[in-house]
């Protein structure tokens, strides 16, 4: 996205059975839809996508290594060929399910230790780049990361995107979830923070270091605590800097 | 089928983790693919849809119930809705690995206790038709059952089949597996009790009561133990009687 | 219980992911926790054993078929032997957390499904019982069921349990979730409706009918929205009643 | 063990499904069986212990990752508090499956990705050590890991075993199973080999060196194709060379 854009996608995690899904679905215009293997089950899936078909919202896979017990929330050290299987079968079952209701699945999108760890791990980031190739789909992933790199040389579409409520390092990377200032917590705060970062381009990092940050796409995290409200006064903001929210 | 037929499909449940799938693929026209649900990972299953597609074998989606633990024999209460999206989610997971290995899901066929349950209850059977047509796909099942008849109704194709080594009632039901006579063990005798039918669509059921079958397709299954021996048997049998066998 | 005792238990669900369990533990003097078949990873059934051994609350091991996907609401056809083995897997699963963090399980009461369908099923009633004898613990069930009777056969102690929040018909069951009147809303009826219960042993079912009702708990169902007000009306309506809440 | 030690405990994994258990049981004197988390269902895992319970042959427990799809065989970055919770849920299952058929647990024993990790990672060496302590039993592990030294440090007993049929590098650990020499073919070197390190503590590395091994078990691993002839061999040998074949 360049600096100069006055339109923004809004992307959230859904039918993670976390969250108010239906809120949401009435603020953001990309739903990131579980598929069953960090959380999420068939029919939750399938309401979901019906959900999103009716509220016009764009879907995306949101594929996860096969961790229900751990929400997808940790490493795990997946072969190659595995993974691709396991990612192509999460694309296959939700856009079943999506197509079943009178929509599509048009993005993939990695879902917590994979997200993490296709920014920098070569063979898994082939793996999700070799999956959403052979199905198709635009990557949505972090600028920077080695998953965007590849996906640009396998010739695959990505949506870069950024982060509302997450504190950046000076290197542009996401601060982890353990450390001071992950995650903002003032509404107010995140909503002038993407405000800013579509009318600039910039995003102000945890140690005051401004960073340039190209993203198609700005994550608001469906599955925490005060997400909706997060996501109401991201698009009051939004609409009151007369900034055009789609999905693409 | 009408009882002159000259050709038969042959059909085998393959991706199970249980006996020998490469040489099942040698012997069969059609492979009832594992979905996860009741056996499969998705690399397993992926790598059998490859194996199938350089065999020139047909593929369909063995859909079951959620339940690793009982290899989908046991029955599950489910409503209608929640089944949909399970078959839904299973049918789309394999049509995606199918079709990354340059192959296509032309079946449905459920399995273990689905597969009996639709044969008798209504709501089971509504949901996996409805699951089938919203799919486009023609679905597997036994001649005379709830399935077929719904499958009618609804206007999609149906492949009935015969068993090869399953002992018949004299009403033409299987014989429970807990009962003696379901599973025939002798493979001279398998084989010439398929050639019988496919020449005259006759089965002799347990009491021996001679029963008129009309089915497409005749079951090997490829989990049980003389598995392979069996199929062998009933291929040189059905060459010997000049019958052609293929998927359609 | 006598209707002329002035001592009841109060027992939740507890560990299922769902709803305020750290309030909960507060109100309640007996947990019913999750084993992981329906609910529950290990790490959330450690904490939650943690918190109720320091609150002082009773642990009950809450087996339920495994059926993660549907949340253990589900009939399944489970065989006796297996239903055994997975009951005390998971009490065995259990008690092991309980006893690391200085707790005991004292008592196991099925979830779900399985709490229904032993209330009629002797197979599984049988499974469940024989599972509690080889562990040495009582069985929480629904009086009158077939679950109690198998109990008392087999010389297993019994806590008999009636319920806060949901409708009775007037032969002395539940009315089933799907029917009008199977959950009560009003909390301060809730709260009366257990006083009278406790002062007096009856109970009103849904058409009027005045109910005899013997119980040694009274379940509060952890996983409702208004779970928490309810049960702190209930405590408050019982103080008020100088009722005294133990678990014994 | 000291190298003049006349007797040894033979181990394999059992109750994974897979090899031929009624088999093995004849032949070890150590089960280390499954316990739900990388393969065996509750039935399944009381089976297998009746059948040791029977054979007189000592349970341990084989505890895993959560990773059913990847049989345990893939790294996982679990945190020691859940890593702990999972442990301890899988002891406590198995006992209790193992006591209701008048069995014991007698020792823990991780599988696969696991075991490896706990040659050299202090975190989940530490929460499998902290676990082994409070379900107060015996840790078999690797001579010389990071999982003998803690749990050395924290005072419980380890049984250190050896392999019959994998490679060793010269550094005593073993070779990776993607790489040549891993596993060991022949029966009659795998027998000769294991009867040379019970009388001598000799191992033979795969680049010629020779290794002292200290090792009170001999793994014999059940799930490979030759495992039955393997342990065949090797109690031949054994007994040829008057050792005693016993568990401690």
């Amino acid at each position: 996205m360049a600096p100069t854009s006055r339109s923004i996608d809004l992307n959230a995690d859904l039918g993670e059975g976390v969250g108010d899904d239906a809120a949401m679905l009435t603020l953001v215009t990309s739903a990131n839809i579980a598929c069953g293997f960090h959380a999420g089950t068939p029919s939750v899936l399938l309401r979901t996508c019906r959900d999103a078909v009716a509220a016009g919202v764009r879907i995306g896979a949101q594929v996860s290594y096969p961790d229900l017990e751990g929400f997808g929330r940790r490493f795990m050290d997946i072969a190659h060929d595995d993974l691709v299987a396991d990612v192509l079968y999460q694309i296959g079952a939700l856009r079943s399910l999506a197509e079943s209701v009178g929509g599509t699945v048009d993005f993939v999108k990695p879902h917590g230790a994979l997200y993490n760890t296709v920014v920098h791990h070569r063979e898994q980031a082939r793996a999700v780049v070799d999956a959403a190739r052979t199905a198709a789909l635009p990557l949505m992933c972090l600028p920077g990361s080695e998953a965007q790199r590849q996906a640009g040389a396998a010739g695959i579409s990505v949506i870069t995107e950024a982060f509302a409520d997450r504190g950046y390092t000076p290197e542009g990377t996401l601060v982890p979830r353990t450390e001071p200032g992950a995650v903002l917590i003032d509404p107010e705060h995140v909503a002038q923070r993407v405000v800013r970062f579509v009318q600039t381009g910039q995003i102000v990092a945890v140690d005051g270091t401004v960073l340039d940050v190209a993203a198609d796409s700005v994550c608001l995290h469906g599955d925490t605590p005060g997400a909706v409200e997060h996501a109401r006064r991201v698009r009051a903001a939004l609409a009151a800097a007369s900034v055009d929210v789609r999905a693409r």
